[in-house]
């Protein structure tokens, strides 16, 4: 992805190259190449994920905003409400008021805040970028609604004459070593949360209940370990609510039975960073025809796993899980893609492991691998998934650590 | 609200009037008087809380859409990928394909077939109203990531001809006798999880760990009384942590100590239905300017839960809590509103409860009532919040349940 879109600017091989060969590359070698590429000089972030890709911070209300110069140093934009102690060190931070009481619109006094730091850096707004979209993108620490950026708010953005174009979602794809550290903790967190599964996961327990232990563990970990945010999503399938994990991921109230597959499909965030995983565990001993979903399941995904590296298409990745469920006539059965890139969003934006995708792994690259198997004929489903770091040699599973405490 | 809407429209008096006298009115009366009033022959909703408003029909994904028409049955777009058991019986449902193996691009498939919809029904595009905006709405069932509404999504959808003028927000202030036993249902629910509040808020125990065991009893009751979704976001600071809690509320590991105030925010949404509640209990005995502060919160808040009535202006309502505040010489540390409406949303949009606000509260509204006093030198703050019905003689307080089970 990133060759094709350097190659496409002449008089930038250099940058293409850089891109290709040296690993691990700073965040801001990628974002300074980034901005020569598409003739910006500054670039206007408030989506989450990306003001942490771009600074390291994580907002708290969804209500920050980061201008991220060509020539100068950042400035990051915050609330006033918003608590400090978790923005990095360096970062130049200004405060902008956060009316409530005394009515006022705080974002008109932010776009104008904006506006006047792009005049006093000298950038002329044409040359400024930013994506309008919140298409998927994180919530904030306050998970509980969609990021608090009001209507219009992008229109007055662009009326400082932001150009909305160039896409920024190539710098998702290539992690630093910082950042793989913190997606790591990220995966080790989420594994406290998967032991809570193994050990709930009984006769009598409701998939909500199941659902419920996991998510408790995970927001338990706060405080230990430099963690100031961490919070789980789990959606707890059994039975035959397992083969409809293909195609929704959801808990109910019904209880798990011996013979049963359980599916966990689990959303970690800690510190802004996400772990995507999916475990399948038999509750005593499931039928023949039931184990055979569970043993493939994992069979197909340790083979897709394996292949992980760089230079290898992502196409070879998927063939390699999907040719494993082919031999065993259960292909039609496996309906979705095998995986995709992860880290500073439960689903990062970039290519997908499927067939047909040419794109070729790099180091740095983060991907899921997660098969599924779901068959509605035998009342159960299974998806075994992982979080996969591209090596310079080969790949490292980050999912697998032991659920051990922190 | 509604009578400023309503007012400016010539010859729409008999809507108007019924706004203010009947009640309650039904959902669709209100949607049928809305359209009239903007001229408007359907209405486009995507945003999961205008989908439930409009429809009963709260979206796992976020990648439903609704088309509400004037003078015909609603149909309501589902990705194919969705469950249908939440799906009201009589709502018109047409599936959408939902590409991801195949790399089909669902979005466009969709807003075609919203088109031929509107073709078939004689609606000329001009005449359909929509709001593009995702400010504050409420999160899917999925609730891990923003909905997946594409760039250029509500583009195309002008692209139509819908119209992004009309301001349905007036359409959330006034709740049915059924979205208000929703409601009530959420606060239940709320109820358990401050149960579990109250009985883990021990010396020793972290902010992080209490705020976990409320969210866990919260999940934890999917599958019984028709609840098929149920989640709880809790934020939990004690001790000079409650002191923030006017400016952000946020989980620690800081450990509750004796003598500490211990402040709970906590949103609740059962089957898409929000509750707003906030508590603060004391941790053994705390000194005597500290729990002053919890006293007189509770005191200012009771005095604006009294006032609430048909008929009583938003800053009325405000006065009573803030003089309450005042007599005691601590105004300056009572820094926000008094309350907003809730129901639809965590923060549901309408008039807020704060001085200056003219507004008048009518039966059918539901809001909170809440609030706080933020004091750092005693180290310590206090807010008790609640979500009150206006009713056709005073008022109901919804959250006021015990904490029993379901």
């Amino acid at each position: 992805m990133l060759l094709r879109n350097t190659e496409s600017c002449k008089g930038e091989l250099r940058v293409s190259t850089s891109f290709v060969t040296g690993w691990p590359l700073s965040r801001q070698e990628q974002i300074k190449s980034f901005l020569r590429v598409h003739n910006l000089l500054a670039w206007i972030a408030w989506r989450p994920d990306e003001l942490l890709m771009l600074s390291g911070y994580f907002p708290f209300w969804g209500a920050s905003l980061l201008v991220y110069f060509a020539d100068a140093e950042p400035v990051l934009f915050v609330p006033q409400i918003e608590p400090r102690d978790h923005i990095r060190n360096g970062l130049r931070v200004q405060e902008y008021p956060w009316g409530d009481l005394k009515c006022v619109d705080p974002y008109s006094e932010l776009v104008s805040a904006v506006g006047d730091r792009l005049v006093r850096n000298k950038v002329n707004p044409e040359e400024v970028g930013m994506n309008p979209s919140a298409f998927r993108t994180s919530l904030p620490i306050q998970a509980a609604e969609q990021i608090p950026i009001p209507e219009g708010f992008a229109g007055h953005l662009s009326a400082l004459g932001a150009k909305q174009s160039a896409d920024i979602a190539d710098l998702y794809l290539r992690k630093t070593s910082e950042e793989i550290e913190a997606i790591r903790l990220a995966n080790r967190v989420a594994n406290i949360g998967l032991q809570a599964f193994s050990e709930n996961s009984q006769p009598g327990a409701t998939e909500a209940e199941v659902a419920a232990a996991v998510e408790s563990i995970i927001y338990r970990q706060i405080g230990r370990d430099g963690i100031f945010h961490s919070r789980g999503w789990a959606m707890v399938q059994s039975g035959p609510n397992s083969a409809d994990a293909g195609r929704f991921n959801r808990s109910t109230g019904r209880r798990l039975t011996n013979g049963d597959l359980v599916l966990i499909e689990l959303a970690t965030c800690v510190n802004g960073y996400w772990s995507d995983l999916t475990r399948t565990v038999a509750v005593g001993r499931p039928q023949a025809e039931v184990a055979e979903i569970l043993d493939l399941a994992r069979d197909a995904q340790e083979a897709a796993v394996e292949a992980v590296a760089p230079g290898v298409a992502a196409e070879r990745i998927d063939a390699m899980a999907r040719d494993r469920i082919a031999e065993r006539g259960l292909s039609s059965f496996f309906t979705h893609h095998t995986g995709h890139h992860v880290g500073f969003r439960y689903h990062d934006p970039g290519f997908l492991i499927l067939p047909g995708e040419s794109a070729v792994l790099e180091p740095g690259m983060v991907i899921t691998i997660e098969p599924g198997i779901y068959v509605h004929e035998r009342g159960a489903g299974a998806r075994i998934e992982d979080n996969v770091l591209v090596t310079e040699s080969g790949h490292e599973v980050l999912s697998r650590t032991g659920g051990e405490k922190l």
